[in-house]
C-alpha cells in the first residue's frame, strides 16, 4: 500500500508567488512535513496531519517522509522557494537512495518554486540578466577549501555570483573571505545586493558595493548578489537605482 | 501622464505553473507586449491591446513596451520562464539606459516566475542540489572565447552546469564544443539531462550521460543540465531514474 511523496517549494514567502500547482498539491496531501515556519504558511484543512521541525534536521524529516508515504499516505514535504535548491528535494532523494529498499517504490514528485534569487534579483532590476554561478557559504556539509575553489573559479569566470547561506550565528567570518577573495578579481565599485527575507514582511533589500559590503548585514534568510565586470547600476527618476547584467558581454581579461 | 511596465514571467508553459501574482497582473494590464506564441499563452481580456513580434526582436520589444508606458499605458512585456534569466528584462533595462530620458520616471516592476531550469530539475530529481553554474551558449550577443572561459571556469569549479540556448540552426557545432570542454575535466559516466520544451505538450526529458550525450538531440527549445563529480543517478522502482546532487560534497582534485 504504497503512498505517494511531493516535495513543495512555496517560493519565498509571499502567497501570490505560490503556484497553482504546488497549492493544489499542498491542498490534496494527507501529511504535510516541514520546517515549522514554512509549514506556518501553508492553510490549515481538516483532517490534514502537520509535522514541524527544527530547520537542521533535514534528513531526518526526509525519512519520517517516507516512512509516512511507503504505509499509504499522501505526503507533501514542505520547502521554502524552489526545494531541489538547496532545499529539501535532495535531502529526500538522499534518504531514499541510502535508506529501506521500499522506499524506492514511493512515488515521489517535485513541485518546482519560485526560487528566491528570482525574487532577490526581480526586486533591484535583472542582475541575473546573464551567466551566473549559486554557491552556498555554508561549510556544514562540505570542506570549506571547495567553497573557496568554487569562488575563485566564478570569479575568473567573470560570472555574477548568487551566495545562499551567507553567514549565521556559528559561521560569522566566511562571508567576510568570500568578499574579499571575489574583491582582488573585480572592480571595488562591483554592484553587490544584500537581500533578506525577500518576499516577507520584513524584508529589506540594499544595494552597495563590493568596496562597501559589510558582512555584518547579512544572516541565514539573506541572500547576496555580485555583479559581474559587465553588471551595471542606472540612476532612474527620483534616486531610484537599478542593477542589471546587459544581454552582450565582451571579453575582459581576469 | 506616465503609465507603467511589468515584465512578467510566465514560468515555462502550463498554467498550473503561473503565480497568482503573474496572472492578476497580466489580467490588470492595458497592454500586453512579447514574443507571439507566449503572448499566446495568456488568456485574452476584452479591451486589451496585444503586440506579438518576433523573437528576436528584444530591444526593439522593449523599446515599443517603453514608448506605449510613458504614453499613459499600463504594459505587460511578457517572458518565459523568469523574465531576469535570459529574458526581457535586462533587454527593457538596457533599452531604459540608453533610450529617450524619460523612460527613467517609468514605474518599472519584474514580477518573477518559475525559470524553465528549475522545472527541468524538478522533472528528474534534484541535480540542482548543490552549487551550480547558468550559462547561455549563444554566442550572438558575446564572443565565443568569454563562453569558453567560463566553461573551464565553471569545470574547474566543479560546478554543476545548467546550459541555456546550447543550439539552433545557425549556430550548429557550439554544443558539441561544450560537452567535448567539459568532458576533458568530468568522468564519462556524468550524467547529462537534456529537457525539451518543459511543461510543455511536447515537452520531453532524456537522462544520458558525457559520453552519450548527442548534441543533435537539442534546439533552442532545450536546456541542458550536466552534473558535477558527485552528481548521482539512482535507480528507482521499476527503471525510475532519479538524478540528483547531494548536499554534501568532497574537494575533487580537478
Amino acid at each position: 500500500m504504497t503512498g505517494r511523496l511531493a516535495i513543495v517549494g512555496l517560493g519565498p514567502g509571499a502567497a501570490e508567488l505560490i503556484t497553482p500547482l504546488a497549492a493544489e498539491t499542498l491542498a490534496s496531501a494527507t501529511d504535510l512535513i516541514g520546517y515549522a515556519p514554512y509549514l506556518a504558511r501553508v492553510p490549515e484543512r481538516a483532517g490534514q496531519r502537520r509535522y514541524g521541525s527544527d530547520n537542521r534536521e533535514e534528513l531526518v524529516r526526509a525519512r519520517q517522509a517516507l516512512g509516512l508515504a511507503v504505509s499509504g499516505k499522501f505526503v507533501a514535504v514542505v520547502s521554502s522557494g524552489d526545494p531541489g535548491v538547496f532545499a529539501m528535494a535532495s535531502a529526500v532523494f538522499e534518504a531514499m537512495e541510502t535508506g529501506n529498499s521500499s522506499w524506492k517504490d514511493i512515488e515521489v514528485t517535485v513541485v518546482p518554486g519560485v526560487s528566491a534569487m528570482l525574487v532577490a534579483a526581480a526586486r533591484v532590476g535583472a542582475p541575473l540578466g546573464h551567466d551566473f554561478c549559486v554557491i552556498s557559504l555554508s561549510d556544514n556539509l562540505k570542506p570549506w577549501h571547495l567553497v573557496l575553489r568554487r569562488l575563485e573559479a566564478a570569479a575568473a569566470g567573470d560570472f555574477v555570483i548568487v551566495l545562499y547561506n551567507p553567514s549565521s550565528n556559528a559561521r560569522p567570518w566566511q562571508l567576510g573571505d568570500a568578499l574579499r577573495l571575489i574583491a582582488r578579481h573585480r572592480a571595488s565599485a562591483t554592484p553587490v545586493i544584500f537581500a533578506h527575507a525577500v518576499s516577507q514582511k520584513d524584508e529589506r533589500i540594499d544595494i552597495t558595493t563590493l568596496r562597501d559590503a559589510d558582512p555584518v548585514n547579512a544572516d541565514m534568510r539573506t541572500l547576496i548578489i555580485i555583479g559581474s565586470s559587465a553588471t551595471r547600476l542606472v540612476i532612474c527618476g527620483k534616486d531610484r537605482r537599478i542593477v542589471y547584467t546587459p544581454r552582450h558581454a565582451e571579453l575582459v581579461e581576469p
